[in-house]
């Protein structure tokens, strides 16, 4: 058994780690922290985990993290880097979820999250956990980057035409929104019911932190730099991302058959059938990414339609599908439930 | 494996039990029957299942149901009780979700349902599927009629309190709130989003349907006559029921620890701590039904809280459960599904 | 023109009174105070009022509220009775859309809101502001103490069976439920669109606020102490609070006609046809109660079923309609909006 | 007072047309008319109308429309076409709010809309009913073509930059959102509530009618043929369309000063500050439109954010606005309502 620790469990990324890893046949959970909440039933917390999850959040001092095999952070940015050099020394293998080693550019880290980054030098060991693209260099890794729900959408959508070379990198754009799960458990205003629901808005336009990330990703696909516009929006729905993607087609080709080839191994993405509208729901509570590819009228833009669990693919599952290729298990262990529809 | 045949697939009921039972260790589904979606790809009617279900409705014509050994009818009232007495004698099991088995009194069911009963000899046979109360029939059932989705959630909630003896049975109450995939897969104006968001209503106040199948059931629990009122509300969110049950006490008595024994045993059945709400969400694609027993002010009134989720422990989930009783699996197969939440 | 001084206007209530003075032609808003948003426009916290409310917010010491001729309190518990009697002795008039002044026994109004009260003096002289049962006493106030959101929709319902006796008084349950913008704009957990969305529970059964508020009102109509069970409910919309209320008659009569006759001359109580199912959305934006009352199978429990919009005849509708009263304006001023539906 | 028709007043279009023209002072409804529902009073349809609008549907048959100054078709298309020529013949004015005669291309027309067209004639003099681009000729005209919901928002939104000659126009991207409503009162599987609630997708990719509409408007105002690639998609949320506008910009100029100067005139355009992210509710109910215009870092790409309520600027309330004009009164007759937020 796998002994797995987590580190500020009382999220929406938290609860989701432990209904996946509730149901892993090979992992165990030694230990979930929080500050605020420490000696609270996590059950009582979060009363759906009630016969699955039947332990204290233990306060952060008194975790003994260092007896684990592998240690989640769930927790706000800037934590992780705090704590993963003396992980990685007791031999504890580490997976942030948030986004202190998503990217590689320090400076750019800093401007983008407000702080001094504590440990650049991991950064540069550091693995962006996106299997579909580093899965073999995650199967080794000590440290993995979880990336951003975001930029997994949006780069599992872009990634065939990029690597193939078929549209012009330089103006693409990411029309992208998001359940309100996606910002995360917090109490603020813009969060509440009664100000986002039966509602629609986009946000940030002037520039959001998933920007560089993706950035940052699809510019180490192409090998060369990207322009790209993203504009993110608040939908009234719990979960789900629908990434709506365009760019320039510079040459003629089977759209469909690239999609098609390129993920034709991938257990967690499904490129739909020609046509196909792929919605939130027929993902939510799955580690799966939907995607359609579309050309409008025939002509020369191409639409990308992809789709997450926020959640899932873009946070819990995608940890968890990590964890299970770091520890060398199949790829589908505990991930393998059904979307939850309707 | 089980052999498994499903009559009527293409609603919410049937996209509940496939998603259940394509993770059932011991379950192989053989056929699903639509007579206006023959030929179509399960999957493309419900993406959820691309993977995990990968066939064809067939016409009802083309299916062998008499090869299968069981056959669940998640159809309309009215269907099942004409195919049943051909399987049964063929030697095959039935779960019949619908109605048609439901109430014992023919006369009674004929004025609720509108309709002759094609089969009034194996109403006697069926047993009413509600395991916390009829296990021991339905292990050797071959005929069992899945209870509504109102009538598990009120009747979980009163049975303690009946079978203890302990309220005036003569005024009950059930404010009971539904989801609006209660109403089905159906197409009516009523069912639509812009008419159900943003909105609440009872409805059919003067009269349901589950109704006289609620007083039977609670009338058996009590050896004699229950006067209920039943009240349902439409609520909207797609899944779930809250029952807000009113009884007037006659002794004094420790609630909780009625609840608690009652229920000591049961896999699928929650008494949470005093003092508790239990939310709908909490049991969200799980088959769980969490209770909890209130008594506002210390007065004569006991309050009880009953939430399930109606297309699982309301519908799909308690037929596998069935299922599962009536072929000697634990009960828990294919149902230890974590609620998902948010 | 009447001139307004609106205290604490950063609430859902706050920015219901503003978009209902908006348009009334005899109210002139002199000033509408925030602490924390001094300075800031009012409708850049709120767009919405682009065009029709063009003053910042006033801090509280810059505000010359004794300027005003009336002064709404849209504040937090315990606010208005710190300065109502300044205001009065300058000859404003006050009506406080919080809870200050509206229950009589100051010892169980301290209980139910943990505060000593600051001036219980006033509670005496305040009029409690339901004009279907007030409206004399309303006219000639100095000070009005507006009804709480679920007391406004259960008396409402009551009121017509306890003036004519015909219900036993000892049990009454009132079954509410609220859109989560009853909560108040305040940022708490249980508020958030990812906890309250696609979910359903009942809160605070062991006791609500409401309760003594309720039992004031109905044992002032009764002319006798009434006995009550009141569980409030969250339901995922916005706006709307669906009342089911149940009694015991005790002699038989015309239900209907009782209801239509107790409130043939009010502008703002619809009393439905027989058999009718009022929904929350009926009443959208609107001043409205709309209510109808059932006899399920003709049994002799009375089924009342009353919604209003809780943030207008359950706040701020009120409120202006309090205003209208008081000075001498016909009620339906600034009310004559149509509900928005769908 | 103007005598109005309705023909058609079953849908939201009708609904809301009626909520509108309730409080219209200088409109008087003579007659509405729906063939299925003749005789049933309006608001036992709409109960929201209880109290304003006390009359039965008529039949078609028996609706003297050409004793009215003015006919609102609120139809499915292709009606209106039928009908127009013996109105306009009587002297009747006509608003179509469906598409008969929005398209000026005839075989265009029949191609989106899959029927011949019943009079070609009239559709040359029809006006396009959008007042921020035809305000003068719908001031003279006899039949006008009530603007698509997508097309309003959309246009509103480029007009601004086509006008200037500052983005390159082969290469507009239109990525617009829309409430459940935008189907209509229909009774079809997409729109009930457990498919579109807590989800949301693309549809229509490929192709969607209000794509020649919309492109028909942006090339007359223009004045050269633009390329656009339009993907709708469906939010769950009742009201509200939110358009996100992608251009190149081919040269420096101050946009936030265009669009204000643009539309300083307008009484339903809100041009908001920079850097504002106008939501669907800060126009629900009301016919305003709100857009934001955004450079994201500075690069060549503009943004524009453009809401509106798609059942008021997007549908009824655009049909008052242009009555407004055709009849000399003043636009915001009736059109003064105040959004409804929360």
């Amino acid at each position: 058994m796998i002994k797995i620790g987590i580190v500020g469990g009382t999220g929406y990324t938290g609860v989701e780690l432990l209904r996946l890893l509730a149901v892993h046949p090979h992992a165990e959970l030694q230990v979930i922290t929080s500050r605020a909440d420490a000696e609270t039933p996590v059950s009582q917390m979060f009363p759906s985990l009630r016969g699955y999850v039947d332990v204290p959040f233990t306060h952060p001092d008194q975790a003994r993290l260092e007896q684990c095999d592998l240690v989640f952070f769930a927790t706000p940015n800037g934590i992780a880097m705090q704590q993963a050099r003396a992980l990685l020394d007791a031999g504890v293998k580490v997976i942030d979820l948030a986004a202190d080693f998503r990217l590689k550019n320090i400076p750019e880290w800093e401007k983008w999250y407000g702080m001094s980054h504590a440990c650049p030098d991991l950064v540069a060991e550091a693995v962006y956990g996106l299997p579909e693209v580093n899965r073999a260099q995650i199967k080794t890794a000590r440290l993995v980057a979880n990336p951003g729900c975001y930029p997994t959408a949006v780069q599992l959508g872009f990634i065939p035409l990029l690597e193939a070379g078929v549209i012009a990198p330089a103006s693409l754009i990411a029309d992208a929104k998001s359940g309100v799960s996606g910002a995360g458990r917090k109490v603020e205003m813009a969060n509440l019911f009664s100000e986002a629901a039966d509602n629609f808005k986009a946000y940030a336009v002037g520039g959001h932190r998933h920007l560089p990330e993706i950035k940052q990703g699809l510019t180490r696909v192409l090998g060369d730099q990207v322009g790209l516009t993203f504009v993110p929006h608040l939908t009234p729905m719990i979960r789900g991302i629908h990434a709506t993607l365009y760019g320039r087609l510079t040459r003629e080709l089977d759209l469909q058959a690239l999609f098609e080839q390129r993920y034709a191994n991938e257990p967690f993405v499904d490129v739909m059938p020609a046509g196909s509208h792929p919605d939130t729901r027929s993902v939510r509570g799955a580690n799966h990414c939907r995607i359609a590819v579309h050309r409008p009228q025939g002509g020369d833009t191409v639409v990308v339609l992809s789709v997450i669990d926020n959640l899932v693919k873009g946070a819990a599952g995608q940890a968890v599908q990590n964890m299970n290729i770091m520890f060398g298990l199949p790829e589908l262990t505990a991930l393998n439930n059904v979307p939850l529809l309707p």
